[in-house]
């Protein structure tokens, strides 16, 4: 990093089905907890970015940096980052970005989506503008869909089994019912996973992280200090159809940036004491793990295996993950960087890492956080 | 400036209506006209900056950042802003900062729009999302009816007659015809705006910028040097709905940019030889002559008498501006810097400057640009 960035606020809403309130309402409340956990005065913020996929089509609604300019006196200047579901790791990257350059000393990032105000056809014809819309959409593929491809090949290339796969939901409900801003707060067995209604062969119901709506914020600061500094932010891209890749089941962007990330930070992988990974889909889990590093192609599903056992010394998905917690998409990069600062703060571990990712994982931003008050 | 920045390559395609082209196409084309223009190897972008406002209502496409990332061989991290027919400037002001923080040494900027491919309705609607679709949309407002009252008011405050706001379309449509960019290249009389059909009154059809396909590319280099140097980019924002402002005929987002620009720039207006700004509609352009300092309140109709006598030293929207060159929204913006330079390239001037906004002005960003080689 060109300079110490901190994370120096944090504010959430509950992510869920919010029917009576609206992008802006969801930006206020989450905003006004972060003032108010970084104690700053709104005044400090110089500089706002705002993390959205899906505004303009399910709230009529884009312009989101002036919108959420004015929850604030002053009226900073501000901008809106779109990078589909990998939005708000996009937004934090070039938050860090506009520090290092010295444009801006404080600077207020929110992710927030509000994806219940329209029919599910809607939404998913609206997601579907994260695949390739030459290549991908117009033989009829939804997201499920596309990981549903991604999930019978990965069964074919290394034989992971449908009653494996369903671990991955256990694991993450079981880790999010204790999570008070999780949108779904109860556990769900394997079996049930296994049991749900079939969506995109193989994948089922359970497989599926929900639609949701909800806002996080994150203040990052040069000027004002906190225990959580920035070890690293990096971001990839790869090639936004999956028709143009040579493997569907290994995500290169995630190498690319999960490489970076760890000689940004100067770190080994193994220091990694708490991970929020992208489980928009619970294969995605799996595929995550092994291009994160901590399995081996084929193997991914061992770390869920032994998670399930209580024997994995890193905390992974500890808030829930994207299943537990819902995904309301642009809002899940910030939350993901507060829940590691969260799980740092009470383990009093050294680093935490956000692996955040938009569509197939065309686009992927990986955070780390480093806890300076870590015991060790 | 924290870093020197140069202009290093630029690409345009005609701005129009492309009905055989996709958002891709249009930016292939900008981009491979700017790389070649800059002579650089497609491999020495090492980051990729999409503007675009509309691509997923009017093209279900999100995401173009990774999508625009594989017109190159090595998929560099990309990104999309949004600021509504601000973007443009928005990207090139981001870009400057991941530039200044060392975090990319060449950065390409892509603004594309494609906005023929659905109604006139669907745009419009589309266009909305600009605006506050809490406080203005509800109303039944668009972006014509919001500058008819714009200009209801001006009229009221100054006594701007028809007669006159006719000038600025007649003025823009002179000079726009010898620009092979342009999508109208051909003169419009002032009698003939007076004439055109009414769109919200007082403003009539040739008061508006048409709707527009098209993209355009300038690649800024920290390591790769030209003639042409960044001398300020500065970005301000204002409240996105006109009924929260004080005052609906002056524009406080471009006051508080160009105040900021000109101190960036340690330059005086006076020294600002080429000028391209925000003309959306007729009434726009007076506004900013006023807001830029240019005219005092209630006189920016004299820049245009004053250009229609043939008798004002300085280049305003020599390339025609929105109106003529058409106004593909998040395009406009990268293809005013292109302007600039051309202008300053031909008068060996020394400093020129892209006035680029969102909305009614909600977000703001101006560029100027220096000429090394100006003959002064």
């Amino acid at each position: 990093m060109e300079k110490d960035i901190f994370l120096v606020g944090q504010g959430l809403t509950r992510f869920g089905e919010h029917w009576d309130r609206s992008l802006l309402n969801l930006m206020d409340e989450a905003t006004e907890a972060a003032l108010k956990n970084s104690g700053l005065n709104a005044l400090d913020v110089d500089l706002v970015i705002v993390a959205n996929m899906l505004g303009e089509r399910t709230n009529n609604q884009a312009h989101l940096g002036a919108l959420a300019s004015a929850l604030l006196p002053h009226h900073p200047p501000a901008l809106r980052i779109e990078s589909a579901c990998g939005s708000g790791a996009m937004a934090l990257h070039t938050a860090a970005a506009y520090l290092e350059s010295k444009r801006a000393e404080t600077v207020l990032v929110i992710g927030v989506e509000k994806m219940t105000d329209v029919s599910v056809d809607e939404v998913s014809a609206a997601l579907m503008g994260a695949a390739d819309s030459e290549l991908d959409a117009p033989s009829g593929l939804t997201f499920p869909g596309i990981f549903g491809l991604i999930t019978q090949r990965y069964m074919h290339e290394y034989g992971l089994t449908r009653e494996q796969l369903s671990l991955v939901s256990a694991v993450h409900h079981r880790q999010g019912k204790e999570n008070p801003f999780a949108q779904f707060r109860f556990d769900v067995s394997p079996e049930k996973v296994t049991a749900s209604p079939m969506v995109a062969d193989p994948l089922r119901l359970l497989d599926c992280s929900p639609v949701s709506d909800g806002a996080a914020v994150c203040i990052l600061s040069t000027t004002h200090r906190s225990e959580l500094r920035l070890a690293a932010s990096q971001i990839a891209s790869d090639s936004v159809s999956i028709t143009e890749r040579a493997s569907i089941t290994s995500f290169s962007a995630t190498r690319d940036a999960m490489q970076r990330a760890l000689k940004e930070a100067e770190i080994d992988r193994e220091e990694i004491r708490a991970l929020e990974t992208h489980d928009c889909f619970s294969m995605a889990a799996i595929i995550n793990m092994e291009d994160l590093g901590f399995a081996e192609p084929g193997e991914g599903i061992s770390v869920y295996e032994r998670i399930h056992a209580g024997d994995y010394p890193t905390f992974v998905n500890k808030s829930g993950g994207l299943k537990s917690c819902g995904h309301p998409v642009a809002a899940t990069g910030i939350k993901q960087m507060i829940d590691i600062a969260k799980q740092l703060g009470a383990s009093k571990e050294q680093y935490g890492l956000a692996h955040n990712f938009g569509g197939a994982c065309a686009s992927c931003g990986i955070h780390i956080l480093e806890n300076l008050d870590a015991s060790s």
